[in-house]
């Protein structure tokens, strides 16, 4: 995460001061530039994809919960925990389930930037 | 939303087959080639930013549930519908609280294509 790409993902997707403009955002509830939520988010994504989650199928939410105990900072390196809560056999397609898992998004000092437990649909073995 | 903007959001954030190609799509679970739904999530985003809620500190998340009911396609164009369920002042802070709203992303066909009921951090009038 740097500046630039806080700032265009802002332009893009979330235009407001505390996303756009060093200045402004030390005026505000942020006293800083911080990062959109839904950057921090999507890089989330980015690391589950590439470096994660083993589904055969890839990595399809059905949706979940997310939460931003704190904001993503210019300077922040970010990785990803994930952890399998439950799995669930659909009743009524034997060829799928439903997977619960949790991912915590923690930045280099690990501070939990965002949790997200999101409910993905699966494959079942045959 | 269309082909190209969802094979360059995809690209940077999520990078799967039924994202990024119309051929290998029609195979997986999708049918067909479909936005991330990061994608939808942060369109979403700067349509309440743009158009929308009218807070006076901007719009700022603390977290919330989210689902995408159906996949974004390419044709389709995007509004919110959004309903403010709940405004629950701070106990802590007076000068602030927390408003629930829930933001329906529609296409132009009505089709639900993600539900987000966020926790929203404001301001109190003194």
């Amino acid at each position: 995460m740097d500046v630039q790409q806080i700032k265009a993902f802002a332009a893009q997707f979330d235009p407001q001061p505390f996303h756009l403009d060093d200045d402004a955002a030390k005026k505000t509830l942020f006293g800083g530039l911080a990062a959109s939520g839904w950057h921090t988010a999507a890089i989330t994504m980015r690391l589950l994809v590439t470096s994660g989650i083993p589904l055969a199928d890839g990595v399809i939410g059905a949706g979940g919960e997310i939460s931003w105990p704190r904001p993503t900072r210019p300077t922040d390196v970010l990785h990803v925990e994930s952890e399998v809560l439950e799995i669930t056999p659909s009743r009524s397609r034997p060829d799928r389930g439903m997977v619960t898992v949790r991912s915590e998004t923690r930045n280099q000092h690990g501070d939990i930037l965002q949790v997200f437990t999101a409910k993905m649909v699966v494959s079942r073995r045959p």
